[in-house]
């Protein structure tokens, strides 16, 4: 098959989309999916080629019942070879239980604004940083091997504070990585970012960082999760979190809902020729694994619903 | 008020939004919007600063019931002052007909693809040029006022072809100008394009017809509908098509369905301190004289549903 137009005849560039279905998404609703649904939804986008996925937060199970399986889950993740087991950790504390339960990856959001870092994790943005050193410790003591990343959330603004000036995300992204995070990554938490502004702000902050310039973290509250997404990819950036059926947003962020689509990303990545490794018909049918897990959520996506152009072809 | 963040303090770029609800929304759904509520809604969109809207198609009425209003709707709009008043028309005839009823600007769909260009119109692509072309000497006998632009339809691929190749479509473009027409256009009639696509294609556009160069008309049909007008802005274009609520497709291309978001659209511009001349508020209020006359019809459009940042303000 020729390339599709708009693109060379160069080896083709890859992207590795992180979906955050299962934990952003989950932990979202107020239906608490049982754990055997979880591991079929998991073995499902598993199937469909997905090689990184963030399928559970370690937080009190009071809090957080939805995620109460969490180390269950990670134990059922872990046995899908090549696969990178990521958890959301809030502290130290969901460090250790994640740590101890085997994921590969612990992500963790530190907000850039006060006020939103307040809501959503009782620390200013300075005391969180303060957090990743001693979760960096700690994992260099429990488990080397084990990756740290921090989303940098509300980067792009706050529902709580307004605006959040790029000089303050930046600084924040690089102490970080100096407390020993190995990537910043960044996220427009409710929704505020347009494509001048993301192109720019992971421009500067590949520029400060370099390699250790983490995930877009884009959600789709006000249309413009995808046109961010082409920004970021455009500003260098190859990893993007999405979430399947566009399930989940932030709980602590009034007014905001809508991540970005797993289905449609992978479908814009896909037509521009880039690879994904994710096989978008067997995508589309790990949308029934979470509908049986979850009935009468709705489900977001347009590609699902409007198919694949004619003579598209599967391009993983 | 700072510029907003991602922006520089040069004075503002401009776009300018074709809202085309009234007729390519309006034609692509069963019911018919009363007269009176077709005029109420036109008066609600100018009164949110539209500035081009497009009013109605002159076809045959029993072919578009819809549309038998046309020439009245039309007559309606040319009372606001500073409104471009567009009509489509399928044909010499219906040219004709829009001249006398006095649009300040016709649009015809020319297809590239020569099955859908048979199937929307009967004639082949070099058929559709002849018709431009006996178009714009009708319209230098009767009204030389009136602008002649050409909407290059399928330009991205094709549902009943499939890949449409940018040469014909580039040549097509060309070859309208050359027969008279003011500007020529792509549109993504059935949701194939992808930015890297509407970025490349745009760009030959503008080398090879330079200022003549016309309107992104695209299509949400898999979610993309903003990513590939912000990759058309980055490639110059400066003039794009929506319909506000999402409302219409193209009756005659399977599976497509979902214009752009008016609403969503300006909102990404707006944020990206582009001026539309739209103030945003009026404009999701646009949104219930819309409802008001097609009851029961689904909008689209998520920033209406979210609202406007936090600090964000109106920039028209």
């Amino acid at each position: 098959m020729p390339p599709p137009s708009g693109t060379t005849a160069h080896p083709p560039a890859e992207v590795l989309i992180s979906e955050v279905g299962p934990r952003d998404g989950l932990q979202s609703v107020k239906t608490t999916m049982p754990t055997a649904d979880k591991c079929t939804w998991l073995d499902a986008l598993v199937a469909a080629g997905l090689r990184e996925i963030e399928v559970a937060s370690f937080v009190p199970a009071k809090r957080l019942p939805q995620m109460a399986d969490a180390a269950h889950v990670v134990r059922h993740a872990r046995r899908h070879p090549g696969l990178t087991v990521v958890a959301l950790v809030p502290n130290l504390r969901g460090a250790q239980d994640a740590l101890r339960a085997g994921a590969h990856k612990l992500t963790l959001p530190v907000s850039a604004s006060a006020a939103h870092a307040l809501a959503n994790t009782r620390k200013t943005p300075a005391g969180m940083v303060e957090e990743v050193r001693a979760i960096a410790r700690l994992r260099d003591e429990l488990s080397p091997g084990t990756r740290l990343e921090v989303g940098i959330s509300t980067a792009f603004g706050c529902s709580l504070q307004g605006p959040v000036p790029p000089d303050d995300v930046i600084r924040l992204a690089a102490e970080c990585i100096a407390a020993g995070a190995d990537e910043s990554g960044l996220s427009d938490t409710v929704g505020y970012a347009h494509p001048a502004q993301v192109r720019s702000l992971f421009r500067r902050l590949r520029a400060e960082i370099g390699e250790h310039a983490g995930a877009a973290h884009m959600h789709n509250t006000r249309g413009l999760g995808l046109a961010n997404c082409f920004a970021a990819w455009d500003a260098g950036v190859r990893t993007f979190d999405a979430s399947l059926g566009g399930l989940g947003g932030c709980p602590h962020a009034p007014g905001a809902s809508g991540n970005v689509v797993t289905e449609d990303l992978v479908f814009m990545f896909q037509a521009m020729g880039i690879r994904t490794g994710i096989h978008l018909e067997k995508l589309f049918a790990a949308r029934q694994a979470l509908a049986a897990g979850l009935p009468g959520e709705p489900l977001y996506g347009m590609t699902p619903q409007a198919g694949l152009p004619k003579g598209f072809g599967q391009r993983p």
